[in-house]
Order: structure tokens, then C-alpha cells, then sequence
């Protein structure tokens, strides 16, 4: 072991890498609540974004800086002048905060993309990361695609960025082609020849195009490395990033052979996982470890069998060490809005007495059609009514004659720029004809990329919560709905996601992110 | 290396643990199409079922061995002359027979589930093997909760059940619980200690529970296992098995770093996985390795930037590798038969005439409301129309009224053992009045787990893609249909469901799987 630190530090980039993620782009606002709940689960440092990006990349760095006091606050800067004072002008009145730049290192990068020698790569890093000590002391240094880069030229330029100044050095699969073995003896390499390898602490940043972040991020553990930088569902780039429930649950059920401890509260993983669901609209398969619908489900008889004899018998961890209950029944069409405000709160929001107003009200309109209502309801109305975009566009009125014989139709009445507008759209289904309805009245035409619907809970009385994924030229946006009607919430998801449309358009980026 | 042998034989178990994923059980239909596209995949081995478990798996067994001649074709018994004896009344006909057979072997599972000493597991292990062995000469032997179980007894055992002439020893992390490092030292660890250990091929069968089922697979391999079992998209037990798919890209992707081979045919992995999507209904996230819709989007600008310039730069795989082709424009309306039964073959199909007629009356039908026509559109239908189950129950006719304000009303004729049937429905929207509808119509009343809609291609008019499940005791039941009207689509699985548990209930397993 080349570390006696116990401690693991969770870095979560799912603010940055995550977002990455196609259709997953969030606004301020939502990136400040995933920002909370990563306080609340105990992550050490939360890279909130990368500020030179876009003026909205910017403001919700500085918002999160100001707001998020527990964990260091990161901000991505490539290495060079103009990237890091931006980068620090974001998070300059965080509690805590860090700066994180980086550059390409292997020679397939510096020839294709870069086109500069590793002398003058070694020189911009060292030179950018001295750059950033001079804001702070808490520097972190990333020499993208280590691993497909000459192992004594990354020695070298750790060395170099260490001696800069840089407090972590974080060592990135960014093509995930690593395996963990050759990824483990990588770490292990630097600690033996890295001179001053100790003044800093050894992170890793994996993606799993092959299935193996988590896999590569434990070899390099168990080689020194004490910071892995993850993402909730292991969303990012591609296949995405290291899963941190993953990550952190291995650590968890096998401290007997890891001896590693982070300071993730568990029991809040399953709520961040559904938290970041809701807001991107990316699902989480029923076979995902840890969080997915059947990670905990003992389907065969054998097992099922075992498990009524003891527990251990087939189960390494409880589905409460995550933070998954089985499904809570709330409360009835009776219960009062006080009972719901303290419901709520135990569920972990915290909302303003307006907002709980408005969730009463759903509520109320919900429990007269649905007989039971359970958290996962409270939460599709929580993130349907209180976290919403300014919105353009509302629903007032629709209706819809559809079936294998009649011609679809839909009559709508929506509010535009608040102005009562009407009309009627035909299409191959009641969805289509809704959606032609919205498109007339809004008068907007963009590409749908994606229609996706979920049933919240089980039974036919269910809510559907719906997403919408539009195109706008490179990017596009995920809207979300969620009603008992399935078009009536495929509306909503249209409507949320034009308004969404409208934020995005205001923020175009001018630099894109790694 | 513990062994010359240059090829890793693929065991898939799809159709046995992956069929234990809940919802994903398939009728024998379903199932021999599974099989078909795993022999055009080149698997080594196909895992067909548990005959002794019930009539019904016993005939999908019988069936594959009968029906697919170039894999080898396992049947799982438990360690008892009864279950063996079954196993091979099923596959005996196979042009390549294999006998699974497997006992617990854990102190964990002896002292709570079987409640037997080391000495008697074992020499029911021998005895079992042995009696198999009097069948054919191609026995696997599988050492239930491996990982838990003493060292030492386990290489005790490997030796017994190779004595008793095992061919095949293979080793199972039951319950997830393992750790690369660990597993591949256990592997090591049997190669050094047991004598006849070269007599035999080691196998792994890992479960996914912490994320690392591939890397342990891969460990296993570089300490001397030769087969791997696995399944497509990585379904089964909990959070699943070893996904095929990665553990083979990972061999080949990395073929430097192994030197290793295996017989399958990488540009059939993607038409694999999204067959067993189909049919099962259990989704793949966007982010999952390899299959996942994202998982060769390259979203950032710098990655953007690279790609241009070079594709080594940050693609390790092409995605034509794994058979993503970039989505077809198939045919336009004017299209005639030829031609659509000329690309249903270029896609892999190999229909009836018939068959063949009914996708193209279906093709037909929707190019008049949908412009362009895809592949997915093609699949969706021949899912939808070709590949079905007897039907106790059609739908004939449709009408729905429904909106924010209205009462949703559903008004439906159905076929109900050959007689019409109609009746109204009303529901909390569209989608709950056609189920009340049905309901009604059919007198069934089962509990909906759940329901879902993706939209098969992109464009609002795009097919709807509805998955309903239906709750039977403690079994479950996934409906598909594929319709562009989404509450026609809605129907048509509610319906599929119906007809599905009418399958089941005439197969209810006696016994349950391991």
C-alpha cells in the first residue's frame, strides 16, 4: 500500500462529465438541487462545471460556490491563462474551492488534436497549474488520456504539475481502454518512480466503454490512488463514468478486504439516483448494481428459499444500506396538509410553504383518482409543479378523441407569452395529435428525438411521468410531465420541454467541455 | 498462464439465469429465437433451461436441442439422480449434449439451506457427476457459492467432481460478492492445488450485485479460466450476470493485452441485444457499455474536435464492430413485396411466406402515415405481428375520448375465444379507461407492476412501443405492442399479457431455478 490514508475521497463529476451526457444538460437550477443532495450524501468535492464554457456554465459554478458550503467546490479550466481565471472567478467564493485544469498527454492526442510536442504540453501544464496555485492552494491536475500515454512522459509531467504546485493528480481513462490490471500496475508506476508522488493525492477518473470504471477505479485503490472522481448512475460521456454507488458499496460490503472507508451516507444513495433520473430523463436499467429496479430482487426459488432460512444466505447488503424502503404508502385522500408538509420533509425536501401549497394541491387532485399514493408519486408531483423552468408556454385545456378507426384529434388551449391561444392537430395517434396541436400553437417545429413514458408506481391508476427529448441543433433538451392522463402528462413533457428550450437558448455555449 | 489454449469458450445462459430476471420469462417460441440468434452469434455453449423445473422448460430444452445443432446445448440439473435424469431426456437429442450439474458448497448455504455436512455435499457431487457421466462424456460440474466457500474444500471438490469426470469445472460467484484480485487468485489457487485440474476446462459464472461480474470474468481468464458465462445485456439474477457483450468486446478491444479469441461474431451483438430487449421488455440504459443508445455518442466538443481530426482519438471500437450501423432508411411507401422481403433477410430474418405478407399489410398500413419507414419500424412490426403467442384474445376495435377536463372513456370490442365481445371502460385517463375496458370485456383482474412506452424511432410520428406487466401469483408477465396510435399500442400489450399468462398458467414450474 503506497498511501496509510484510510480515506478514499469521493470526487462527483456528474455537474461536469455527467452532464455530458447526451439529452442530460440541466439549468441552474437543477443543478443546484443535485448539488444539495450531493451534500446531504457526504461527497468530498463536487466538480460543479466548467465555467468558461458558457455564461450559464459560469453562473451555475458561482451559484453552487455560494450555496454548497460542506464539500470543495471544483471548476474545470483547460490549461491555459484565460480558462483559470474564469475557472476561479466562478468558485473564488466558495467555501472551499478547487481548481481543476487539465491537458491532453498522449502522443496520439498531441499529434491529432493538439499538434505540440510533449515538451511544450509539459511546459503549459506546469505553467497553468502554477498559474492556479497562485488563487489557491487546492489544485488539481489532470493529463488527459494517461492512459494511452508514454509511462515515463507521465511520470514526468506529474512530477512537474506536482512540483508546480498541484495538491491532486488525477489520472483519466478518458477512452476507457484500460484494464484493471495494466490500470493498477499504471498507479503502482507512478508511486515508484514519481519523486514527490506523496506531496499530492493520486486520483482516478475511469469510463466504462468496456464495463470496467468501477473494476479500474478499485485496482488503482488498491495501488495507492485515494480520490476517485464518479458519477451518480455512472452517467457521462459515451458508457459513462464510474458508477459512485458502485464504487462506494464495493468499498462498503468488502471493508474486510479493502480496509478503505469514504464518507458517502449510503442510505441516501438510492434517492440521489432517483433525484438525477428525474431531472435528465436518463433511465436506469432493471439490472443496474445497487440501484436499478431488480438489484435487490431474488427471483429464483433456490434463492428465495435460502433467504426465508437466513438472510446472508444470498444477500451481501441490505436494500436499506442503500436507502431503498420498498414502497412507502403515504397517506390517504384525507390527510391534511400539515401531514403531507412533514412527509415531505422526511423525504429530505426542503420546501417553501408556497411550494408545499402547491404540492397539496396536486395532491389533493391526485388522491381523488388514485386510491393510494405513495413517495414516488409525491415526488413525480414535487418535480412536475415546484422544480420548473420560466415558463413561455403553460397548458390550460385538452381534449382527445383518438382509436384504431377515428382520426386522432386534439383540441388545445395553451397560454403563449401569457396569451390564451387555441387550435387543433391531427397526427397517427393521440400523441402526435397533441403534439401537433402544441407545435401549431407554439409555433415551433423541432426535431423529437425521444417519447418515453414510465408508469410511477405500479397498478392502472398509476401516473404516467413522461419525457420529451427535442432537438436544437447540436444539443437538445429532455422535458418532463407527470399526470394520470398519459396525454395529458406527454403534453406537459412537450410544453416543459420547449420552456426548457427557451433557458437553453439564452445559454449556447461557446467552448465545449472534455 | 495456467493453460495453452488460445480460444474462451462463451457459455451464454440467457435463457436459464438471464430467464430468471423478473418479467423476462419467455414461452418456447420466444426462447428458440433466442437460441437461433445465439447460434448466429457463435456462442460455444447455450445454457437452454432447468428441465426438471417444469413441463414447459422441459420442452424449450427438448426443443433447442432438437432445432439448434452448431453450439452445444446444456441442460442444469440439481446434484440428484431425478434432476439428471430429466436434464438428459431434454437434451439427449442435441447434436451436442451437455449436462450442468450443481451443488451449494458454502458453509453458509450447507448450515442454513441444505443443512448437510461438507462430507455428504460432496459425495453427492462425485455421485451426481458420475451418474451424468454414464449419459454422455460432457459433464460441467458447478460448485454453488464458490466464492464462500473454504479454499480447500473447494479444490477437494473441483478434484472429486473431475475424478467423477467433469469436463467442464465451473466456478460461481453467486452472490456478487467477489473481487477481481480476489477471484483470479481463487482460480490461481485451484490451477496450484488441485491435481487433475488440466483434465478439465474452468469456467466462471459471476453475478453483477457490486459492478464487477466482467472484471472478475476477466481476472478468472487471465489465471487460467477458458469459458465464461454469460448473457446478453448482461440480465439474470438481481443486477444480472456478466454481460456477453462486454466481457467479448474487452477480449477483442484489448486482444494485445489478453491474447485471447472466442468464436463470436462481434457484428451480431447489437441485433442480439435488441432482440432479447423485445422480447423480455427489460430496457438497456443509454449509458450501458457497448449497447447502450449513448454509448457511442461522443457529446463533447473537444472529443467532437478529436474525432474529426482522427477516430483514434477517442474511439477504441467502431461502432459497426459491434453491428450499429447508423439507423436505416429502409423503403418508402411505393415499395413492394420483393423488396421488403429481400431487407427483412438482409436484417437476419428468416420468415414464411406468409409472414412475410402479414409485415408487408402492416408496412403498408403505417408508411401511409409515417414517412420514412427504419429498420426499428420493421422490427417493431414483425415483434408485433409475427412473433406471437395463440391468441385467446384480440382487439377489434378501439375508440378513446380523454383530456384534462374530460371523463376518459374507452370504447372496445375485443375477440374473446373466438366470439365478440364489447363494453366501455372509463379510467383516470386514456390508457386506465382501455385497461378497465379489457378488463371487463375479459374478466380478468391482475395487478399491473408496470407500464411503459418508448417511442421506436425518432419523430413525432414514430411507433409507439408499449410494455405492460402483469402480476400472476408470484410470477410475472411482460405484453408488447407496437402501434403508432400509443393507446392502440397500450391495448394491443395489454392484451399480448393476457395471452402470455395464459401460456404460463398452463406451464407453472414445479421447481424453481438456482
Amino acid at each position: 500500500m503506497e498511501s496509510k490514508k484510510e480515506r478514499v475521497l469521493i470526487f462527483d463529476t456528474t455537474l461536469r462529465d455527467g452532464e455530458q451526457s447526451p439529452g442530460a444538460s440541466m439549468n441552474t437550477d437543477e443543478k443546484l438541487r443535485v448539488a444539495q443532495q450531493l451534500e446531504r450524501l457526504g461527497v468530498d468535492i463536487i466538480e460543479a462545471g466548467f465555467p468558461v464554457a458558457s455564461e450559464g456554465d459560469f453562473l451555475s459554478v458561482q451559484q453552487i460556490a455560494r450555496k454548497i458550503r460542506g464539500p470543495q467546490i471544483a471548476g474545470l479550466a483547460r490549461a491555459n491563462q484565460n480558462d483559470i481565471d474564469r475557472a476561479w472567478e466562478a468558485i473564488k467564493e466558495a467555501a472551499h474551492p478547487r481548481i481543476h485544469t487539465f491537458i491532453s498527454t498522449s502522443d496520439i492526442h498531441l499529434k491529432y488534436q493538439l499538434k505540440k510536442t510533449r515538451d511544450q504540453v509539459l511546459k503549459e501544464a506546469f505553467t497553468s497549474v502554477a498559474h492556479a496555485c497562485s488563487y489557491t492552494p487546492n489544485v488539481e491536475f489532470s493529463p488527459m488520456d494517461a492512459t494511452r500515454t508514454d509511462w515515463d512522459y507521465l511520470c514526468d509531467i506529474v512530477e512537474a504539475t506536482i512540483a508546480a504546485g498541484a495538491t491532486t493528480v488525477n489520472i483519466p481513462d478518458t477512452v476507457g481502454y484500460a484494464m484493471p490490471d495494466e490500470f493498477g500496475n499504471l498507479i503502482a508506476y507512478l508511486f515508484e518512480k514519481v519523486k514527490n508522488i506523496h506531496q499530492a493525492i493520486v486520483s482516478v477518473h475511469c469510463h466504462n466503454d468496456l464495463g470496467l470504471a468501477v473494476a479500474n477505479s478499485l485496482a488503482a485503490i488498491q495501488r495507492g490512488a485515494r480520490q476517485v472522481e464518479c458519477t451518480i448512475n455512472g452517467i457521462g460521456e459515451r458508457a459513462g463514468n464510474t458508477a459512485m454507488e458502485e464504487v462506494v458499496m464495493a468499498l462498503e460490503t468488502r471493508k474486510n478486504f479493502f480496509g478503505f472507508s469514504t464518507g458517502i451516507k449510503t442510505e441516501y444513495i438510492y434517492q440521489s439516483s432517483r433525484l438525477l433520473t428525474h431531472i435528465t430523463g436518463i433511465q436506469v436499467q432493471p439490472n443496474k448494481a445497487i440501484v436499478g429496479a431488480n438489484a435487490f430482487a431474488h427471483e429464483s426459488g433456490i434463492h428465495q428459499d435460502g433467504l426465508i432460512k437466513e438472510k446472508i444466505t444470498y444477500e451481501i447488503m441490505t436494500p436499506q444500506s442503500v436507502g431503498i424502503a420498498g414502497t412507502h404508502l403515504v397517506l390517504g385522500k384525507h390527510s391534511g396538509r400539515h401531514a403531507i408538509s412533514e412527509h415531505l420533509k422526511k423525504m429530505g425536501y426542503k420546501l417553501s410553504a408556497d411550494e408545499v401549497k402547491r404540492v397539496f394541491v396536486r395532491f389533493k387532485e391526485l388522491a381523488d383518482v388514485k386510491k393510494e399514493i405513495f413517495d414516488e408519486d409525491l415526488e413525480a408531483i414535487i418535480y412536475d409543479e415546484v422544480y420548473r423552468v420560466d415558463e413561455k408556454y403553460k397548458l390550460i385545456y385538452l381534449n382527445v378523441v383518438s382509436g384504431n378507426v377515428a382520426i386522432p384529434t386534439a383540441t388545445m388551449q395553451m397560454e403563449v407569452n401569457k396569451e390564451i391561444v387555441q387550435d387543433a392537430g391531427f397526427g397517427v395517434g393521440p400523441v402526435d395529435a397533441t403534439f401537433a396541436a402544441i407545435r401549431k400553437i407554439t409555433k415551433t417545429n423541432y426535431h423529437l428525438m425521444k417519447y418515453t413514458v414510465n408508469a410511477v408506481t405500479g397498478g392502472t391508476d398509476a401516473q404516467g411521468e413522461t419525457a420529451v427529448q427535442l432537438q436544437f441543433n447540436d444539443k437538445s433538451v429532455v422535458g418532463r410531465g407527470a399526470d394520470p392522463d398519459v396525454i395529458v402528462a406527454s403534453a406537459k413533457a412537450y410544453i416543459n420541454a420547449l420552456n426548457r428550450l427557451e433557458c437553453l437558448k439564452r445559454d449556447v455555449k461557446k467552448v465545449k467541455v472534455v
